[in-house]
């Protein structure tokens, strides 16, 4: 990318605004290389955050309707678009690792938010930071729905892949039931179908139990 | 991916609505490898559809507050986030190919529509499609702004990129401008946004006159 362009005209003459606004699309540009664990079903690679962002988005869209009603579903497709952001600084962290990667991913990722979304105009980068806090906290039930399908899709490119991060990691039942368990909140019908899958799971042995 | 899952329990005693939803949901995994002409800011590979999609998302977010008021944003990012997913059968199409590919685009990605859209229950598929025609169409407000920002986010990735495809493929600023006029019916800041960047790459000679 040439960086330069950024600091001459014509780009300089654009309001101040719309400056903001394009520096953070060009930013984002860099989560088409932030690589997650999952596998994808093709087995030739791993998932990157942005194609995985837009997986989940089309999750949202199809399983809305089993959302409790108080969801509102145009507003987790937002938290879903922008939720893995801060990993172009942070990095992925794998759900299921013990390490002092995981340990300091907290403020790993509160600093990262403040660069990546400091770079939008004030009132932007307000909303955003709001959002991405909201999805992290998963105490809303927008968060907790956006979060379930944060899971959800891992599950699926695991379940139909002979086992995928499951297997290849040594994944426990436990673990995962105890890292999924809050999808019970968001939404019975998908957590009845998730548990399925997951006993499934450790019948054909693809995980531990 | 492991096909014969879908054929047996527990998957197969899952409401057929669900199952329905499931198939399409893992069908999208492959839009991952449908690769575009765009290259990457990094400059290390082209894009994907998937976050291609993704970005066109973001931009949506970021670029609402340009598009006429009569523009539903929300609309506007559920048309970005299904807008290729025809290309998993019918491939990208490079908007300025002349080629028997690009005479036999519109056959093939009607096709495509009815094949993978068909995955999914009827409602939804119904919907989908009309989105999707809608968003070919570029006759609505919600559709030319979401086709715009279809043509915005390469015209950064190459103007940020030496030229990027412009200058690989040769292509001239009067076929670039006569692609994305419609923009100036979509949004006229952004009309004017683009019209300056097309300007300046002449001037740059990241592109032909």
């Amino acid at each position: 990318m040439n960086q330069e362009l950024l600091l001459q005209a014509p780009f300089s003459m654009l309001s101040e605004r719309m400056q903001h606004q394009i520096r953070f699309i060009l930013e984002l540009d860099k989560l088409k290389h932030i690589m997650r664990r999952s596998i994808l079903l093709s087995e030739s690679r791993t998932e990157n955050d942005a194609e995985h962002s837009w997986h989940l988005c089309m999750l949202a869209t199809i399983f809305a309707e089993y959302a409790e009603p108080d969801v509102n579903i145009n507003r987790v497709i937002r938290m879903l678009l922008i939720h893995d952001i801060v990993e172009i600084d942070a990095g992925d962290t794998f759900i299921y690792e013990e390490s002092t990667h995981a340990e300091s991913q907290h403020s790993r990722e509160q600093a990262a938010a403040e660069r990546i979304f400091g770079l939008l105009p004030d009132d932007m980068r307000y909303e955003f930071s709001a959002l991405w806090r909201e999805f992290e906290n998963k105490q809303t039930p927008d968060a907790k729905f956006a979060a379930s399908l944060d899971r959800i899709q891992p599950l699926f490119l695991n379940y139909f892949n002979h086992g995928g991060t499951w297997a290849r990691y040594g994944v426990t039942s436990d673990k995962v039931r105890d890292k999924q368990h809050f999808i019970s909140e968001a939404s019975s019908p998908l957590w009845k179908m998730v548990e399925t899958l997951i006993d499934d799971a450790v019948k054909r042995g693809m995980m531990q139990k």
